[in-house]
């Protein structure tokens, strides 16, 4: 089993500018700290809980942004695909497609992004249960994928409020794929400011120690140097001056929990 | 207030000749019971459990028949959109496009059904609040929508399982579009038999009296000659032969509720 | 199949004269809407959220006043038991025992209020399954109770918030018990004003109708001549000025669904 | 902050033997591991699914049976009380009692409990939201108990399900009492088998670690060593012979969790 890797970068590509400094800034952190990581940005914003909320900078514009960070950071690139016509077009400039959770069903996005050829990483919706993941995977696997990686990001537990089952951990891994654990997304708060979705960002230590704990292939956060003057998942971002220390504790734990011999009941 | 309208249909878009025996069945029954009926059908199933399930005709091969059901029951068609594109196209021929639960926060869907001038009816996805369609419905309004109806179809409640919530009923009201209850996705159980959902049909008659009860503008069910034989969503239609049944019922309470003085607490 | 009855009175036994006043208020109603009704009280509220919570006048001060509430207004009186010994004392002054939602579960007080001979009204857990309901009717009946009624009062969704499962009103009806809804606790937010349970008091007649629609033998409300001043579950109550408007609601829609040609699917 | 200690035990007393031969297993194992271990007991199971079901040697049986234990093994012995009563008689022979989930807001029983001057560990409702507990951990100190423990067990998921949310615990620990997580409850599905409740022991360890991984006080596991044939609650035990791995794992995430530089977001 490798080390615990981690999909890290702001929610929204604001802008050139932004992305090469968070995408410099975090690469430094990997070195620091010897793990593998994986540039995140979004070029859109498809599903903003309100119409006024802001988009993204678009495809088009955020194609070659995604070269030069790849370029210039040495990190390889995952962004959000919302659509099946724009598989192709983000598979030129990214490393890794990432299916929405509210897609994951969506059988035609998953074919698109599978037919790439690119690693695709499709995060568990809330609506899903952790086994009927394998019908999701199964979908990829059909359509060519060969790395699928899939994500735990909560699941809905009454209103505006998601719970992170750590039962799911084990049914996702059952399908094969390596699991990775969004410990930014699982505290959202969906549409828990009336146009606006909340978070607790305050639980996402410790959520993303007891995945490690549990076992994953892969933690993924979103940081921003300003979360609360950043536009959109502001309250659940983990700043980037607390980044660092943050890593830190799930890589111990990550280390101590391989470490252990198995045991099954 | 008017009395209870119905969207009524099979789930999929089977056949011509199955689409015309069907339009033409449920036709009579409107008549019969003297009630405005919409006839549903869908396309294609683009978001099914399993990647070997049934997706449906297509859109080419469907909107001539659309335009033939049209034509020969007299009953205006609604049926489901699911990428930007097929709005329009969709909107030749069908009467009112309706937008899927699990996409109802996608923007850009809502954007295009909302700019063909058609009426767009949005169901609630099962992750959202009840309040939460509050800015689903600005979406389509702010896109040039005029006329929107949103529907209920259940809540996630553990794994495998929806709610219904009727309080939510008024919270949908409350964005000032007219409450479609769907009665036969409500009983869904996503899922629930591994590489399909299940459904517990037996539960639709009991859910429509309590949103006739509440105060619905129409309500929505699915249904079949041989729902044990249709290709998707047979454990929740409602069997054709019973229909009318179901209908009578929804039909007196929703008389007698509409009829009642209010009463506000 | 007899036209519905209502359990109605305030959450607490306040004093003598509050109790005098409420009974005969309510037989005033009783009698003009021609409609069967037992009176509420409780002697003690013993799961207050909090301990500086109003705990009520205790069980020796209350028995004689349940005595004079049914000599003066002619109403049965039910009466919640929180503990065994508490059932044989309170079984000689009231007409029906009542088992709260938490001790659904206590194997010994609901043996020692089978055990009185008289009628058991006993709540769903808000953590229970309504099938789970039968294992409950089991106990009492296996400890020679022969009236049990099974009273639904919402289910945990989420935290701080009941959902009610009107599916559950068949679950509870197949272990053969009259089924009463519970519509004033059903809209209680448990623990959601910190010190205090919240209610949403406006959804009451909506989840009646519901309740009335899908088809039970009673409808219980708690209701209060000031709610707002009551000592506990205030939110939730209903006004005793909008009462019998709410009853004539239920009472016009259980008429309506109990006579419907039943059909099953 | 201290390491992790453990409440270890068979779910049920079932015979003065079976408690020697545990209790001596158990203390062999907690020498073997430096840790602090409490042994873990019930003398009567008083809210079984099902009325068949077996409910324990009784209390009067028990009492000298814990004072045994307790001398032979050199461990505390903690003990549920179910009712007022209980609690004075099962302070002189336990060191610790310990409040049921379903009884977490009963008052009498707390202040019952707390005037005996014992410890008094309460568990959460599987209906209550973490922060709820505060209201819960002030009745007890109100009537004068010292030494309160909280305990994690899960939360109502849907139904016959319960879920674990990590985020609880950081409520749970703001009401000043050390954090208990029980890990064989928290698998539990209540009533998941008709007449009586279901398990998933296999996820125990995984979970166990995520508790430590979060930070808590003590882990808390029922232990048999026939888990299949025990009277209760044997799908979620952890067979005897496997406990000793257990721990260990839970050791050894805890030693690096609290080895952590804190860090808040």
């Amino acid at each position: 089993t490798l080390p615990v890797a981690f999909f890290l970068g702001p929610c929204a590509l604001e802008s050139r500018a932004h992305a090469l400094e968070m995408s410099a800034a975090i690469r430094e952190i990997a070195d620091r700290l010897g793990v593998h990581v994986v540039y995140k940005t979004s070029f859109d914003k498809a599903n903003r809980t309100s119409i006024g909320s802001y988009r993204g900078i678009g495809l088009k514009e955020a194609l070659p942004i995604f070269a030069e960070v790849r370029e210039t950071s040495g990190l390889p690139v995952l962004t959000d695909v919302h659509l099946p016509e724009q598989c192709a077009l983000v598979a030129e400039a990214a490393d890794i497609l990432q299916i929405p959770a509210f897609l994951c069903r969506q059988t035609d996005l998953l074919v698109a992004a599978a037919e790439t050829g690119r690693p695709v990483k499709v995060k568990k919706g809330q609506f899903l249960a952790p086994w009927d993941m394998r019908n999701v995977v199964d979908k990829l696997a059909a359509a060519g994928a060969r790395d699928i990686l899939v994500t735990e990001r909560g699941a809905s537990f009454g209103y505006n409020t998601l719970v992170t089952d750590f039962r799911g951990i084990a049914a996702l891994a059952a399908t094969g794929a390596p699991v990775v654990f969004d410990a930014t997304h699982s505290v959202q708060q969906p549409g828990g400011r009336g146009a606006a979705s909340g978070g607790e960002r305050a639980h996402v230590p410790a959520l993303a120690r007891a995945a490690a704990a549990v076992g994953v292939a892969a933690v993924f956060m979103e940081t921003h140097e300003a979360p609360d003057r950043a536009p959109s998942d502001g309250p659940n971002m983990v700043p980037l001056d607390r980044l660092e220390a943050v890593m830190r504790q799930i890589i111990a734990v990550d280390a101590t929990a391989k470490a252990l011999p198995p045991v099954s009941l």
